[in-house]
């Protein structure tokens, strides 16, 4: 196989009109959604069954050329975005898109990598069960994206990231045979944990085609409420409270700063914040989820909330009188990145922090980043449950965000990255590492992690072709 | 380094007194604890630190040595034992116990390979929190070895195995090189996930030293019910119905043959059970744990019994009115297997099943078992809220239960594991592979995932010094 023979092999195994290789029609596929990666493919193959996956791997790697796997091309990492070689070929999930299974007595659904994680969650409503992965993006990530990212979001308290909820695996190796591995098992300790060394790969080491997924009972009740804070130190305290009187019905803990209510305001004026923006600096979104009725949650939820009020540890609250106002919260917290995007690109930041380390952490690096850029906007938000920050930096008001993030993206990043890992931190929670912190990971990972994981590329994927220089840059 | 300087190089590396080589000193090391496998090994060493694991490995790779790592000898497929060569090195993490730290505030407790499970949980217990691994070797098993074979138990319904507790690990590489993992942190999403591989390789992709594990709070209340049912499928509609009601809140749901309460009964006549053995063929033994109190608790399960009861889904049940008789139950349901072993050997199966077929499997396999060998005694207990159980064949009374499982073993265990592998189920749930299960691990593993083994086992043990023969067999 030469690799002029590679488009016409690909139109004979998948169909000429799922082989796009006119630049228009390839533009969606070339570029992240943040703009901030753009790439030039060979060509988009768009697969219709793990079998053709299978044949497109096959032929390239017969052909010697790279495969980048996409899904709703949602990441934030530049992950699924192919290089600028012209050479690359994107390997679009999104025709995989089915529920092949719900199954109502063993609490399990089976979806395709291309299915849109929204549509799983309606499917598993709609069979009275609660699919939990819950984030910003659902309407258009997929399946085999949050998988290959091991996404996170707002239900991780609880219910763990999306590793936590999957118990078995469709995928197709770099080889190009297909793994099948779809248990729905809640136990299975057959050989090595080759699942959990797919998530979070990144599309580097195989594609993943489907997944069976672990679901939960619908809760009974579930009561929101937002809460004015003094500080971050009163959130963890409030986090702290929630979780020793709440255990596992505290499903979401998000932590939000003024400064991001403020943009919210800005540029969503419909949206308006349950309590008043200069109320405090700080806010949590907390929801309780119940298992036996709306009466028993709004008890637990003013119990919990009630105490803290007393004890002077939260300054005023609101909680959700209904649905709508519930969802109407959540919506504030869902528009922050967009409102964000709304002033240009900024500097973002995917932060862990050990929760006992989060005040101190937020104080000193808020202090020093001010120091260094005494305009920029710093807006703070995130999953203070999971001990996960989303630490933006804006550019000023009025200023130009490109030039502003080319001159201090670095250094920003340097001090958070080094100030999060100084206390046992993570410069990457839940977004991965993609394009755009192969450098960190290098610089801050454990060497001897480093070397090992090469050498599990190098085991599965011998000619590097899968998703190359994602997560790991080519070694040196 | 020749094989004979290695006894030397060992003693001055660790010390004389933690290298021993006498068979009378070694006995102990050479054969698990079932006494089903029995080695000769070339000497046991006992590193006291991580950098001692370090550098016995390397001095056992510079020999072209095979090192057996054995933590609390308590496993059942004899992963810890090393062969019949008299040239491998045991390596017995028990001098490494020390619990290094426990963090109140981000509910992490740090503990070294050869920490006992019973200890980790009471260091935790004693900060106030819950380390929720529990199952019946924790006075014994170690972290290690627990980790190592990524262990169950009865907690699993709410907790996870020892895999979902697990947030970070320092181990030491084939390589002898160590990697310092131990991250406390709820997200990190950088690279493959590392963590994951050696959980669950049982020794053969490096050698966990130490692990950072999640804490719980600890509940409020507990209550523990005995309830008696007319067959598997009862137990089954009680566990989907109390799973519904309880949620996260079922802690526990264990069903026992009252097969099983009679060889306790003979064995343990101390032991008596809530209900009469006789009054029904199947018992389960189900936990709540509340985050509010004993009243709430108690309420709670009154109601999800008293409707089982109504409903005539369950044919009778008893409360535990104290501490003390939810410990007799649980003392009964853990000692089922010593009860067994009185016996002699038995047929151990450690099988997972869809729970949705459940019923009809034990139906049907206990059919045709019983028309194999009339006489023999089905011994069916096990963690049903994970689609595990237990499935164990007693000899018959009177017979010789060694000539009874070389007889029988290898018909009852392709029964059963073909039956479970064709409703989507396995042939090992929570016990691992080690060398027991290593024909099953060839024949029912998907090629493909065997493949990926073997290449990712090549990579990180590229000599095939780490426990070699276990879970994976040489390659042909």
């Amino acid at each position: 196989m030469t690799t002029t023979d590679l488009l016409p092999a690909l139109r004979a195994a998948l169909g000429a009109d799922y082989v796009l290789a006119a630049p228009a029609d390839m533009a969606g596929y070339a570029e992240d959604w943040r703009k901030r990666y753009r790439g030039v493919p060979r060509a988009v193959a768009l697969p219709g069954t793990t079998e053709q996956v299978a044949a497109v791997v096959r032929l390239c790697r017969d052909a010697g050329v790279a495969i980048v796997p996409q899904g709703g091309n949602t990441g934030l990492v530049g992950g699924a975005t192919p290089d600028a070689s012209g050479t690359q070929i994107v390997l679009a999930l999104k025709r995989m898109r089915r529920v092949r299974s719900i199954d109502v007595a063993d609490r399990v659904l089976v979806a395709e990598a291309g299915c849109v994680l929204a549509e799983a969650q309606r499917a598993a409503r709609a069979a009275g069960l609660l699919l939990p992965l819950s984030l910003a993006a659902e309407g258009s990530a997929t399946i085999g994206g949050v998988l290959s990212t091991n996404a996170g979001g707002t239900a991780v308290l609880r219910y763990g990231s999306a590793r936590a909820l999957c118990l078995g695996l469709e995928a197709v190796t770099a080889q190009g045979e297909i793994w099948r591995g779809l248990s729905t098992l809640r136990k299975d300790n057959t050989g090595y944990d080759l699942r959990d060394l797919l998530i979070g790969a990144e599309g580097t080491l195989g594609i993943i085609t489907a997944a069976s997924l672990m679901l939960y009972p619908q809760p009974a009740a579930r009561r929101t409420a937002w809460v004015a804070l003094a500080d971050v130190a009163a959130a963890v305290a409030l986090l702290n409270r929630a979780r020793d009187a709440l255990d596992a019905d505290l499903t979401g803990f998000e932590l939000i700063s003024s400064a991001c209510l403020r943009l919210v305001a800005r540029h969503f004026p419909a949206l308006h914040a349950p309590l008043p923006i200069d109320a405090a600096p700080w806010f949590v979104l907390l929801e309780l989820s119940d298992s036996e009725d709306d009466a028993h949650a709004q008890a637990r939820l003013e119990t919990v909330l009630g105490a803290a009020l007393e004890a002077g540890a939260a300054l005023d609250c609101a909680v959700a009188a209904s649905l709508a106002q519930a969802e109407a919260m959540w919506a504030i917290r869902e528009h922050i990145p967009l409102a964000q995007a709304s002033e240009g690109l900024n500097i973002k930041h995917d932060i862990a922090v050990p929760v006992s380390h989060m005040a101190t952490f937020v104080a000193d690096t808020a202090t020093r980043l001010t120091q260094m850029m005494p305009q920029a906007r710093l807006v703070i938000f995130g999953h203070l449950g999971d001990g996960n920050l989303h630490y933006n930096i804006q550019a000023p008001v009025q200023a130009d965000a490109d030039a502003f993030r080319a001159q201090h993206e670095h250094a920003c990043n340097a001090l958070l990255h080094d100030a999060a890992v100084r206390v046992g931190g993570s410069f990457s929670a839940e977004h991965g590492v993609g394009l755009l912190k192969t450098a960190e990971l290098i610089h801050y990972k454990d060497p001897v992690a480093l070397q090992m994981m090469r050498a599990v590329k190098r085991a599965l994927d011998p000619q590097g072709l899968m998703n190359p220089g994602k997560v790991l840059p080519a070694a040196s």
